[in-house]
């Protein structure tokens, strides 16, 4: 396998573009990567594009990724529509990082577009949730609903086992929303205080609303190629991919147990790129609720069981700590776009370890990062998808 | 890249399955695949799931194949769920051959599953024709009909140029339907003559109804892995992929005009298999009206243009003939579930190879053969996506 860079990435803002399809969503994030990576539509030899909920939401099922390229200037390749929910860019990019590290191209676009303001925001939340063929207890229920009372995520669970309170859950998302307030493209702007988070409206107890993403339209890609072919295209810093791991459902063990495979995957991750937690200096991780993100901590062996509120407290995981997550804001302050938010987090990123994050840059420049990427969630750990990529300059 | 083979095969009927969810079409296909390998679930490294209208005919928008693999007891590995209109099968073929020619993965599962009749066949056919996003004069318009008067299909214009006439349309579905009469697993069996084909409902002028493909329910996978590592699994004849080509849109021109992929797939495919036209024993090919495969035997290079009917006439492509092409019965008569038929046309050839057809089993078995795949074409040429895959033994 070669070595594969990430020469370029873009992105549209995230929020609500009521006049926009995915094609024009997707037309800013393309045209930004290629500008990114000085490449143009004829060096790109095969494209993946991630979208979750097109078929749904905006009644284009197939060839969506056809659909979007073309209207961005390309055509006559080989394009790749995938589709892993709420990972579904993530899935993207583990495709175009398979061609270039095969040899099968040389320069891969990885695209992830998801357009979920619709007009009718009820359409857009059953749209999540649409499991037609799973015969599950929380079958129709909904998206956060699923995320609070879900079994193997037990957030009550956790406020029994470790001592968390309300307050600990509203930890990550008070740090995240200030990345979020420092970020130009994200979708919530606002810096947040714990009491503001936690006597927000309650979605589902124990989960407030400014605890959750909200739904939102959004676009991010990455152009990949061989590393020793960067400097052709840009003078940039090219950012090289150390591992690019993808697991669904339940893992099974040597002594034909199952695990689930969130902890499998980020493991997996860590040994193809020869590092362990502690090597990382950033993190982008999947907090789509923000209680997610303390219980990624754990999973992702930034800490022990339980601790995760103190990573926050001791400032370790803020954008001045040791280990800062969610630079870009995260999923609830940044936006989640479903399809688009595994680019995003890699677009971020990129744009921390080559120093061009702006007012949210951290400090010292990045070397070794990490971004976390799930879903299909609502299913159960038997449909869940992990992805996770860890970035190395 | 390593060499990749194909070690086992299997399909769901195609046909009218009124109780069955896309699970249940997928979990036959799936563990017939397993059973002609000689595999067991944990053996698979990774799947490539197609399905093109799941969203929208089932509701099942999101991780459809890991809804489907759970179900046939596969779990914990990474899942690919790709879309490529009617080429979706080819596109799920492709990427468990790239893993496996990389060495990203050893044993790799691809399936195509397709669930249309939901007991409204007006909201299948619309959701064959889901194009929100493109701005076409044919938006809209039903997919057979795009079919009969695409500018760029012109059957009309046909008839003028090369004097085709209606009973030249016919004879890929008669030559097709005696093929199909003889396949257990295929939709239509029934053998048609010229007369009856001609003489069916008109779809739209010229098409009638038996050049057409109906909609149809249906499930196949391959099991692929290095052409060493086969004898591991099973003893049965391995079927090497000697190429395995992906394209879509318009392909750009050494002059930078621009021409379709249609021809420029085969040839790509050809080359990569170091071989021509002359030297394959069977197609199968993507028929899905009729006249189709009288231009797709231009495009592949099988004759000259307008040459078409003529093969069928001196018997080139029946089941007797040099070249027999869909001895399947192809779309129109084995059936045409969407996002299953790429995978279909490779489980008969891989069944015509190793002398297990049955009845409609060709009677010097074919060592090399070509499968072609294709789909979007509704959305113009931009969008069109093509599969081209030859198989040798």
């Amino acid at each position: 396998m070669r070595e594969v860079a990430i020469i370029g990435v873009g992105a549209h803002a995230t929020g609500q573009f009521t006049e926009k399809a995915l094609k024009d969503l997707a037309y800013t994030a393309i045209w930004n990567t290629l500008d990114d990576a000085g490449a143009e539509p004829s060096d790109i030899n095969v494209a993946y594009v991630g979208n979750s909920l097109g078929g749904l939401l905006t009644g284009q099922e197939g060839v969506r990724g056809q659909v979007v390229l073309q209207h961005s200037g390309i055509t006559g390749i080989p394009v790749i529509n995938v589709e892993n929910a709420c990972a579904s860019a993530a899935t993207a990019l583990r495709g175009a990082w398979l061609e270039v590290a095969s040899g099968a191209a040389d320069v891969a676009l990885a695209v992830g577009v998801e357009k979920m303001f619709v007009g009718d925001s009820a359409r857009t939340i059953s749209a999540l949730s649409a499991v037609s063929e799973v015969d599950l207890s929380e079958m129709g229920m909904q998206f956060t609903t699923s995320y609070a009372i879900h079994p193997k995520i037990n957030l009550k669970g956790k406020m029994a086992e470790y001592g968390w309170t309300s307050a600990d859950f509203a930890k990550p998302a008070v740090k995240n929303s200030f990345n979020g307030s420092l970020n130009p493209l994200a979708q919530h702007r606002r810096p947040l205080s714990i009491e503001q988070v936690v006597q927000s409206r309650i979605v589902v107890d124990p989960l407030t609303l400014f605890m959750c993403a909200s739904i939102s339209d959004g676009a991010a890609a990455a152009i990949v190629c061989p590393v020793e072919m960067a400097p052709r295209f840009t003078s940039k810093l090219p950012v090289r991919i150390a591992s690019c791991v993808l697991r669904s459902g339940m893992y099974r063990l040597p002594d034909d147990g199952f695990t689930d495979s969130a902890t499998v995957s980020a493991q997996a991750a860590y040994e193809e790129a020869g590092i362990g937690p502690d090597d990382l200096n950033a993190i982008e991780l999947h907090d789509a609720m923000a209680p997610a993100e303390l219980m990624l901590y754990e999973r992702l062996g930034l800490c022990a069981p339980g601790e995760g509120p103190r990573l926050i407290d001791e400032g370790i995981t803020t954008l001045s700590g040791r280990i800062p997550v969610n630079p870009s804001g995260g999923l609830c302050s940044r936006g989640h776009p479903v399809g688009a938010t595994g680019l995003l987090q890699i677009a971020e990123l990129v744009w921390q370890m080559r120093g061009e994050a702006g007012a949210r840059q951290i400090e010292k420049r990045p070397k070794v990062t990490m971004a976390q990427n799930q879903g299909g969630l609502l299913l159960g750990q038997d449909s869940a998808v992990y992805g996770v990529t860890i970035l190395k300059t």
